[in-house]
């Protein structure tokens, strides 16, 4: 049996493809954007070779377009991220990651006395520098920047 | 820009294909094997067709080959994959998911007062009916289905 018949992958006539993710975040960019539970035909490659990033990650989802909300989550752990928007097998458009004035159950704050970590309730940031990427819990006010957070 | 160029997938030359695994379970395979933090070639596809399984998705790994320890992993959330072990792009080897004896740090215990969920320890739980797929906790002896588990 020749394995390499069955690698053929299927063209993509409609969907998104999201290119340039470091290979470090590509599972986290999965998780961000709830492919788990999705059933669309999702195809991913990791650990590719890329001129830019000496390694990356590509992902393809069929027939799914995000929300700005959904792509404006990936800001906080991969803001160089390319979308490819494709409509009948062709690029129709181009989306970049846009940090958002506002993160809400995305980011836990590293505050362990905020109520965000003794409650169960929502975390909500205000994101007070996009250049620096610096965020401000709503609830404590205490500042972390977007380097060092940890997901949900 | 023509976006069927880019979807070709390079031939598995050696590695590991993880075929048949319902669709809902693939990430928790990602998981289980630690994907997240390997740095070898990786393709994913996920919902595919499939006249068995309706939908499944497939895991092509480059360069990988996995212990008998590893793969039994796997035997709590989709026993019935099937792992090829690819190597000159030919499958030399096939490899069925087994039922282990124990599973230690991988199923979580549903025994709320159960020591492992009130320490900071590892589980442990022998498997007493393979066929049935029932798991007893070695410390508070409490007996579980393996459709019914949660993972670590």
């Amino acid at each position: 049996m020749n394995e390499k018949k069955e690698l053929q992958v299927a063209a993509l006539e409609n969907g998104t493809v999201i290119d340039h993710i470091p290979s470090d975040k590509l599972f986290t960019v999965v998780s961000l954007l709830e492919m788990e539970k999705m059933d669309n035909n999702i195809t991913i490659g990791n650990n590719l070779e890329s001129k830019k990033l000496g390694k990356k990650g590509i992902i393809k989802i069929a027939d799914r377009f995000f929300t700005p909300e959904e792509i404006s989550r990936l800001s906080v752990v991969a803001p160089n991220i390319r979308l490819n928007i494709i409509r009948n097998y062709q690029v129709a458009e181009k989306k970049e990651v846009i940090m958002p004035d506002e993160l809400k159950g995305i980011v836990r704050c590293n505050n362990p006395k905020c109520i965000t970590n003794n409650e169960p309730m929502q975390t909500w940031f205000h994101v007070v520098d996009k250049t620096k990427g610096l965020l401000k819990c709503h609830y404590c006010e205490k500042e972390q920047e977007v380097g060092n957070i940890k997901l949900i």
